[in-house]
This record gives structure tokens, C-alpha cells and sequence, in this order.
């Protein structure tokens, strides 16, 4: 009998294990012949213009598990962030499986679907809240918790090898304000009949303390705003539907009528309130009747919170907005975070509307903004509900989840586990190890093409932005002797350098038809001595590319 | 007599006003005809891959000052961080007027102009701390102050039109460690005097309080590196001499020896003790000496706090330093703070340590770093002792220079003036106003190449990274046929789309063959026809070019 023959429980993080974002968990049950797996989220990360220009969407390599799809039972998602289902439209195809979520997930997935043109293929099943799915093996109970959307849900997934709980993204909030508060009690019968592993949130596990509470967060609002005398505007994430309630309540508490700036804002009001969510939510204005109210009767709810430029706030703030106009007297709220690697963008944001004349009030001086992932108070809270026997940080920077693996170990977790994507974890029987290690990476959405980014394109392009590109074509007749001036096109390098390529290429060329050689030879004696020219006259080594047609 | 034939004072940024770094202001006294000019500070702004790809440095453009050189009496410099002395030794050139700094400033400066290949041509005049100087009709004394780095001066700008108090860059701190404290007296006496205008850094004008003393730094270091058992790394700015003494004081307080680990560490080092700072510097030790010493024993002092990829600390956390080597049971400090902008690759270093078993400790969660910038506590002391007429915030975001502008007004100084660069500012007689806008601009440093940023060469290589380039070359006989295949060269482009494309062009050039058309014509629809194939099958628009070669 080997190793695997038996029956395992593991767990396949292919995403989100050592990044924020893009989280994609797969788990599996059975003997290494014959597993059945269950995935758990399929989101996304967003690309970054200066490590991956060009790049939209980032998405986890499902390939090893895409050749397994006929033992893939099911995707379920625990809430309906980017990071979590953006990737279920792109990655379904590739697994073909039922994908259940509660309903107000569901229904954002289905906004992505039909706008990929999927509706009518795959039909989102849904879970009701405190629901419980039985997938072969698994044993899936929906636990209602907290965090900055409607409808996250961590999962308990009972296997006959032990109890896993999956945590989703969450916080711990007595108020927060729409949907369900997190459920403590189901977390401390799940920890009384026995957990075997916590696979959790790691973002906030480098902060002390709590993250703080919606309702808080509506009153330092309530207090700001109050104290406001012009056109008010407030950006948040779209998704944090109580956000958007307590912002339109404080807006009627002072007399203003809201007005939503925005396409994200618009659909998920939309998706909220047909599942039930923002039943008082006031009738809105559209942004033609706001502009007509005196300043202080207005408040814009707007997108564009991290600074994307072609969102409502940076139109706003550039001046080109067609219907809204703020100026001196005015102030914009930012009730939003600074995603790390958005502080440049949000600083020119904030510089534009400095420049404006409109104040700009933040996070950082006002309690306008509280964190929807756990800081260490409620990891430890979740820890003595639960009581593990392994931990396994995931959803985090490789420093998140170190922290999170040394605070679990300081509240006495037998077992904390660092895991890696493609790294294949042994949960039971015995102790906790990464038995395999699967070939796992990321897919760049490029344009509307998915590509490996093992491919090298986003790379090849950042080449480019380097140092520009030369491309070069040689005309040879049938006797091998150049016929014609080449063509020499460059593209991104500065003007005293293309004299220098121009002339090194004809004195190589004139080289050539007096010693002529192999055409292969004479492309890389050309590539070589243009971008050699290029070096010497720039200190810079373009992209160069030569060709040879043939009379 | 028209407006400007009398003696005027004027102020004009070129550099610094709406932006942090690239400091460089011209003042100007006399009638329009024949105004003379001092610079003060004639720095860099460093270029970010996302946005400015490919190049290292931007300066600001000085053409129009540079066309009245011979009215340029001067460049002062106040200290001696790349924002403010960076840019001397590549615009020196269009200037060609004396350059004036204190002792180590100047050993900075030069050591700039070895490598450049200037330090013949150019010889720094050294003013002695406390010195005055007299340039035409400017008396310029400098006055001691505290920043983060040795020999920080503010300007006392006297001409018969009244005084100009510039700052620099300053703090107020009443321990700096190294060289002397704030010379308040002499503030106290300027304000006694009256001042005319206080030109002055906003860096820190969004934060509450005091900056705090480098002296309680090194208190929270030695507390902090008391506590650490294996070997230890701090990373700081390099030009931060007092913090490298606390450093060392710590380390030695510890049973630590100290090894230099990066370049600029040694340069730096050397030029503070060729100048007669850092005498009771300790003894370093090599890099090999230290590898050879207990855990507890050593103490690395590294250039890299950004997270800049060629420097020590990124290569310890590679795993790739020759001789330093850090693992489970070490720690690095980051005794720095966070340069907007970099927090991504400072984070990705800090998650490679982490992988590494290291521990990270900050100025998060530890006092080890206070910053060099005034926080609004002390920008009040300073207009408190100077008292001006006018407040002109420079060196600076607009976020910055708006609050710190609003502050002013706030203590009751008579007028504060937002100025951008270019603009004319007219300090005296009458009203401070902005009188003219002159041409301004960046240059970029595009590898060894000044690039005027209009020229939009970076914003090219932009386009290239966002969707790579088609270049094309057609070949036609001398009726105007198509005489041979097409070279397509495709970079940074999908495999799937090349195929689209070339089929496309081979289309195209089929229709022409049959309905000849002229040559511009022809390039334009086969360049038309590329790119509109590529957006077909990529949903992006590659830069494309065409051209022909004529048989």
C-alpha cells in the first residue's frame, strides 16, 4: 500500500497564498487516485502598470487542476469581492462545474457573466444563508460572518477525516449595519465538536487591536458632514453596500439628497435592493437634478476611491465630469483605504482637487473608513472560538501570513503551516505537511487573451518601456547582395540616437556586400551592431528586431 | 514708465512648487531689463517605471532662465539631498555661474561632478556655516538649521526691497545629534528685523505636531536592538549621518560591531568624516570580517530602505549578497520612512525577509525613524519667530503647499501665495502677485540623453508597454508593385494576433496589387488595417509603423 492510496484530506491553494488577491483554494478528499475536490473562491488581482503593463486581470493557472475537472464537483464562493469570483467568467470554462453562492453573490456573479456572454451556460446555484451543501465527500455548512459586502459567509467543511473551517475574508462587527452579524455562535459549536484546520484570513495581522465597527464609522460621518457647508462629495468602494446606506442616511440626517456618481455604484445599488438589501435606501437623484440644488442640499456618492482614473471622482476631479463640478467651498471625503501601490494616484487625486480649491478629508485625520479584515484581536477571538488543531494563514503577503503563523502558535494552534501556491497540503490523516508541490503561476488577461505570464509578454513589454524598440529590414537579392537601403524604424528613442543606428547599420551593411555572408549571420551582425550603436550614443540597449526580405 | 522699469523682487520656481523634490528657485532683483538672478538648490526628481519608463532622473527646465545667463549670479545650494543639489552637475553647463554651499555640501557636490567629468571645470565656493555673502544686490547670510542630514542652512535673503527667508528643508530639533541645532536666535532676530516673505518647505504640512527628535530615536533604537539575539540589519537614507552614529552608538552599547553594507553607506561615511563630522565613529568592519562573528555580535548597516532592487538590502533578502547572509533568529530594522510610491517594492522586500525566517521591525510599530520635514507645530514656531508679510509654500504637492498655505493664514499672516512653476511671482513693491508665467517644464534624464518631457519619448514607451509595436516594411518596384513579402515584426504581442495580422497586411496588399494607389496612401491603409486586426482579435492598439523600401 503507498502513501496516497488512502484516504486524504488536502488543501491546493492556487491563488492568494502569498498575495492579496486572486484567491483560489481547492480541496481535496479521497486517495491520490480518485480525489474529489471542491474549489473554494475564484477572484482576480488587478494589473499594475509598471510590473505588468498592459495587463487587466491577473488569474491564478488552474491547468494542473483544469485536468482533473471530472473530479471538480464544485466552486463555491464565500462573498462576491473581485478577489474572490472575478475569475469565474474567465476559469469556468476550464472546470465546468456547478458554482454555488447565497444570493447576493449569485447575483453579481451573474452581472458577470452575462456580460461574458455565460448566463445561458452556466446557471448560478444558490445557497440560502446559513445553508449546508453535501458535495461527494464533503460536507459544506455556510457560516454567516462580517466583512465590507453583504453576504460573506466562512465555510465549515465537514469530511470524514475532520472538520475544516475556510473563513472567506471577515472581521468581527457587532453592528454592521446590513446583513447578518457574524454568527460567534456556530464558530464556538464548530470549535466544541472539533476543528481540525483554520484556513484564514491573513491581511491584518500585522495591526494590533480591532478593526472597528460600520456603526462608528456612520457616526464620524454623521459628525463630519455635519460640519460641511458645500457640495459634499463621498467616495467609497461600491461594494460596501452598508457604506453607501450610512453615507445616504447621514445625507438625510443633513438635509442633502444623494445623488450616485458612477456605473459600479449604480449596479450595486441595483444588485442590493433586488436581494433584499437597501429596502430604505432613498430615491437618488441623477446627476442633471443634483447639479441644480444649492451646494449644501447635494452629497455625490462617487467611485473612483483609489484614484482610477477613469472613474468618477478623477473626471471630477480633472474637470471634465459633464454633470458634476466642484470648486471652492466644496469637499470630498475619501471613505476608503489606500490599497497599497495606489498612493500615487490617490495623491494626485487629492492634489486636484487641492488645486480646485476643494477640501479633501480622509482616513487619516477622521474615523471614516474601518477595515473589513480582522486585525490580531479578532484573529485571536476566532482562534478561542474554533480551536484548531492546524492553522493555515492564507489571503496575505508572505509578511501577513509569517505574523499570522507566529500569533497562532503564541495561542497555542499545535500546528501553524505556511503555505505557497501549487503547494499540495496533507490535512490529515497525521500531521500537516505539503506532500507535492503542483505546477501552479499566474494568467494575465491581456487585452481580451489570456497568456501565461511565464510567456514573457508583459515582460517583453517592459523592455520596451525601457528602452524603446529598433526594427530593422534588410532587402537581399537572389545572390545574397543587398538590394536596397534597409528600412530602420525606431520607436521610443531619442533623435540624436537614430543618426547613430542609421550610420552603423550602412557601414555594416557596406561591410557585408563586400564579404558577403549567411543571412543569419548578417541578421544577428546587424541586430548586434545597431543596438551596440544605440548603447554607446544612449547608454541604453533597445529592443531590436531585424529581418531580411528576399527579391 | 511701464509697470516693470522699476526694481522689482521675484520669485520664480522652476522646480519643487506642486511637487516633492526638483527644487530649484530663481530669485530676482532689478527692472525687467537687466534683473539679476540667484538659484537657490538645483535638484532631482527621480523618474517611477509606471510612469516615466526608462529613466532615472527629471530635472526641471531652465531654458529661459538659462537664455539670461549672464544675469545668473549664482546657484546656493542648502543641503546637500539629491532634491536639491541632483541636477547641478547636468545643468551647471547652461548656467555656468559660480555655485556656492557649505563644507560638506560641497564635498557632496563634488564628488557628483568627478563623475560627471566636471570637478575641473566647476570648483565649488565654500561658505562656512553662519557665512554671508554679498551677489549684486542680494546680501545672503545663512542660517543653521535642523534636517536629516549634515549641514541643513536656511537663506536670510536681504536686498533693498526687503528679506526673503527661504528654508529649505528643515525641522526643529532640539537634539540633532550631529552638527548644530536650529539657530532660533537668528530666526528671531530676521523676524525682529521683518521679513518681507518666508519661502518655505510644506513636505509635512498635512501632519499634526512635531516631527520629533533624532535623539529619541536613538533611545527607541538601543531599547529595540537590546531586545534582538541574532544578527541585526538597519536600513536608513544613507545621507542621514546622525542616524548612522545612533546606529553605531546602539550597536556598540550592544556588543555590536558595525559593517557598511551598499556604496553610498562608504560615501557617505567618508565625506562626513572628510568634512569633521562622525570623529568618534567607530571603526567598521568589512563585510567578510563580520560574517565571521557571532549572531549577537554583528550589526549590518545597509543602503536599500526603498526597496531599490540594486541595493544591499534587496540582495541579502534575494539570497544573493556575497557576503551578508541573514536567516531565522535575524532582524532588520527599517530605520526609514516610506517615499510614496515605493511601498510595493519595500513591501516585497519585507515579505522576501519574511520568507527568509527574518523578522522586520519598523517605524510601524517602533520610533525608529522621525522624519526631517516640519509637522504643523512647527511650521507655527517659525512664523512665530520670522513673522513675514507673505507665506510661499514650495517644496511640495498642491495638497501640501494648499494646507500649508491655509496654516499660515490661519496665524494671521497678512497674504499667502499658492505659485506653480513658471510662474513670476512678484514679492515687491506693493502686493505679492504672480506677474508672468515663463516656460517651464521637466526634462528627463533618458539614459545618458536630456529629453524634454514634451517631446514624449517616456509617454511613447508607455504606449509600447501598454500593447507592443507592429512595424511593417513594404516592398515596392518602380511601377509602384508590390516586389516581394512583407517583413511584420510583432513585439509584446500575443501569438494569436500575429496571425490576424499578417493576414490582414497580405489582404491589404492583394487589394492594392489590383488597384494601385500612391505610396503615403498605401502606408496608411496597411498601417490602418494592422492595427485594426490587432484590436479585433486583442481588444488593444499597438503602436504600428510602416514603411516602404523603393527597388
Amino acid at each position: 500500500m503507498t502513501r496516497h492510496a488512502t484516504d486524504e484530506l488536502v488543501l491546493l491553494p492556487l491563488g492568494g497564498a502569498g498575495e492579496i488577491g486572486m484567491n483560489f483554494n481547492a480541496y481535496g478528499f479521497g486517495p491520490e487516485d480518485g480525489r474529489k475536490w471542491i474549489v473554494v473562491d475564484c477572484g482576480v488581482l488587478f494589473g499594475r502598470e509598471g510590473n505588468t503593463p498592459g495587463i487587466d486581470l491577473i488569474l491564478p493557472d488552474i491547468s494542473w487542476l483544469a485536468e482533473r475537472r471530472d473530479d471538480v464537483l464544485a466552486i463555491v464562493a464565500t462573498h462576491a469581492h473581485e478577489d474572490h469570483i472575478g475569475a469565474i467568467h474567465l476559469l469556468w470554462p476550464m472546470l465546468r462545474c456547478p458554482v454555488y453562492a447565497t444570493p447576493f453573490t449569485a447575483r453579481m456573479i451573474e452581472g458577470k457573466l452575462e456580460e461574458a456572454g455565460l448566463r445561458e451556460r452556466l446557471k448560478i446555484n444558490i445557497v440560502p444563508l446559513h445553508g449546508r451543501l453535501k458535495l461527494g465527500p464533503f460536507d459544506v455548512e455556510f457560516v454567516s460572518i462580517t466583512h465590507s459586502i453583504p453576504e460573506p459567509n466562512a465555510l465549515a467543511i465537514r469530511t470524514p477525516l475532520g472538520t475544516v473551517v475556510h473563513t472567506g475574508d471577515w472581521k468581527l462587527d457587532p453592528e454592521p449595519l446590513i446583513g447578518e452579524s457574524t454568527d460567534a455562535n456556530a464558530f464556538r459549536r464548530l470549535g466544541d465538536e472539533g476543528v481540525l484546520a483554520l484556513v484564514c484570513d491573513s491581511t491584518n495581522a500585522l495591526v494590533e487591536g480591532e478593526s472597528g465597527s460600520e456603526a462608528k464609522v456612520r457616526e464620524a460621518l454623521s459628525t463630519l458632514i455635519g460640519t460641511l457647508k458645500g457640495r459634499v462629495a463621498v467616495t467609497a468602494f461600491a461594494s460596501n453596500v452598508a457604506r453607501l446606506d450610512s453615507v445616504a442616511k447621514v445625507a438625510k440626517a443633513h438635509g442633502r439628497e444623494v445623488a450616485l456618481v458612477g456605473r459600479a455604484m449604480h449596479k450595486i445599488v441595483a444588485a442590493a435592493r433586488d436581494t433584499g438589501y437597501l429596502a430604505d435606501f432613498p430615491n437618488v437623484l441623477d446627476e442633471e437634478e443634483a447639479a441644480e440644488l444649492p451646494p449644501h442640499r447635494v452629497l455625490y456618492l462617487c467611485t473612483g476611491s483609489q484614484g482610477e482614473w477613469r472613474a468618477a471622482l478623477s473626471r471630477i476631479a480633472a474637470g471634465d465630469h459633464p454633470n458634476v463640478k466642484l470648486g471652492p467651498g466644496d469637499a470630498v471625503v475619501f471613505s476608503s483605504r489606500i490599497i497599497p501601490g495606489n498612493e500615487l494616484a490617490i495623491f494626485e487625486l487629492h492634489n486636484k482637487l487641492a488645486g480646485l480649491g476643494v477640501e479633501v478629508l480622509s482616513a487619516e485625520d477622521h474615523f471614516v473608513h474601518a477595515s473589513g479584515h480582522p486585525a490580531r484581536g479578532e484573529l485571536a477571538q476566532m482562534y478561542r472560538w474554533t480551536r484548531p488543531q492546524i492553522a493555515v494563514p492564507v489571503h496575505g503577503e508572505l509578511r501577513h501570513m509569517h505574523a499570522h503563523a507566529r500569533l497562532a502558535e503564541s495561542l497555542q494552534v499545535p500546528q501553524a503551516v505556511n503555505v505557497e501556491n501549487g503547494h499540495l497540503l496533507r490535512l490529515a490523516p497525521g500531521r500537516a505537511q505539503v506532500i507535492d508541490e503542483t505546477p501552479s503561476g499566474r494568467i494575465h488577461l491581456d487585452g481580451q487573451v489570456l497568456v501565461a505570464e511565464g510567456a514573457g509578454l508583459a515582460r517583453a513589454r517592459r523592455s520596451l518601456a525601457f528602452a524603446g524598440m529598433i526594427a530593422i529590414t534588410l532587402v537581399l537579392d537572389s545572390k545574397d547582395r543587398v538590394a536596397a537601403d534597409p528600412t530602420i524604424i525606431l520607436e521610443g528613442i531619442p533623435e540624436p540616437v537614430h543618426e547613430a543606428v542609421r550610420s552603423a547599420v550602412e557601414g555594416a551593411l557596406r561591410r557585408y556586400n563586400s564579404k558577403r555572408d549567411d543571412e543569419e549571420k548578417l541578421r544577428e551582425t546587424v541586430r548586434r551592431i545597431a543596438r551596440g550603436a544605440a548603447e554607446d550614443a544612449w547608454g541604453k540597449k533597445p529592443v531590436t528586431r531585424v529581418e531580411v526580405v528576399r527579391l
